[in-house]
């Protein structure tokens, strides 16, 4: 049975992780017997919005991993405690908390920030040559990661000319993908599904995050 | 095409809507072609419990639902402004946000208090002869909406001994049901399914929720 990690940035799609893209990735493991190693970064969030107006939140102060863990009811841990040899892959749902909170993409665009702990935990997976999903828009954040690193990459985020235009500036390929699919870097063990980057339904995240979480479990060892 | 009002509490299930009950609610209603129309009473809720600690986050205070809007990416209104034409059907996801924000069966069991506007909703529904689905423990609020109405119905909280003694003592019929099931009363058009009050997994609840919804459906006129 693989041992998988989901690093979760929050909960709500504005300031955290996408709830439904979390709740996908966790199903899809869970059905096809997977065991579910949920993880966030201990830091406060960047900001607080408020879901129903999209304003933020002054004054409000929430913490990522404190949120995260009511998506995963408080089976959670912190990410900096874990390293690849406690997962057999890892994937990270989608979510602003993505640019915001794990990285600095959304602010920072190619000049972003990731977070240490984060930047440590994917370096150290890709050398342990273990699969990796990055859903929605969390491969703009992969792509930084890997600036450098020498993989070479292919990642989707559906087909955001701008997100696309910044993951080629970054060093990796940009390649267009439908709603319900997935892209597949066979090589270097890298899958990517655009999710809420294009969904304007639940089912098509849920299709397009399923076809990643089994591609991911077909690259485990395990 | 069936429009079906799903009635969050929060998110989280601590303090408000259990997420994966909700979304499996959402799921499942979409992938069959209902229109969702989400709501949440515009109140503040009970407490804020950190999820991971199970602590009360002391000074937190949160707002029933702008929280609920982050389950549903903002697509959300204020149940009061809502009334049974509206809809053709209601579902309760549940959560401890039923027994404490929407209710006080937390704290007060049978002597709980109701708020003003979810019994208002649920009489009208039950008036106009529409179903009504109640997950988790949202049947222990429905028992206290209906004590007086004449309406006797059964439902299930899956086997918990006490919840069960109260819902008779309530005025309503407690019967025992399996996690992947769901409890149909055709008579009245109200179903409830346990989840998790008894699920250990994700898909215990999702199976016994994707029951309860084409049950509702099935019971719709639309």
């Amino acid at each position: 049975m693989a041992k998988v990690g989901v690093c979760l940035s929050g909960c709500g799609y504005l300031d955290g992780a996408e709830i439904f893209e979390s709740v996908a990735t966790l199903y899809h493991l869970e059905r096809a017997g997977a065991e579910i190693l949920a993880m966030a970064p201990n830091i406060d969030q960047v900001e607080v919005i408020n879901h129903m107006t999209g304003e933020v939140m002054s004054g409000a102060s929430r913490n990522v991993l404190v949120e995260a863990s009511r998506i995963v009811r408080g089976q959670i841990v912190d990410l900096a405690e874990l390293a690849a040899e406690d997962m057999d892959a890892l994937i990270f749902p989608g979510g602003s908390g993505v640019v915001k909170n794990l990285s600095s993409y959304a602010v920072d665009g190619t000049d972003c920030q990731v977070h240490d702990e984060v930047h440590r935990l994917v370096r150290e997976i890709i050398a342990a040559d273990k699969p990796l999903g990055v859903i929605c828009i969390a491969p703009a954040m992969l792509a930084k990661i890997l600036e450098g690193s020498g993989v070479n990459t292919k990642l989707t985020i559906g087909n955001d000319a701008q997100t696309a235009q910044d993951i080629e500036e970054m060093g990796t390929t940009h390649m267009v993908c439908g709603v319900t699919q997935h892209l597949s870097d066979s090589a270097n063990k890298i899958v990517s599904a655009p999710a809420y980057m294009l969904a304007g339904k639940i089912g098509e995240a849920w299709d397009g995050i399923g076809g990643l979480v089994d591609e991911i479990l077909a690259m485990t060892d395990a």
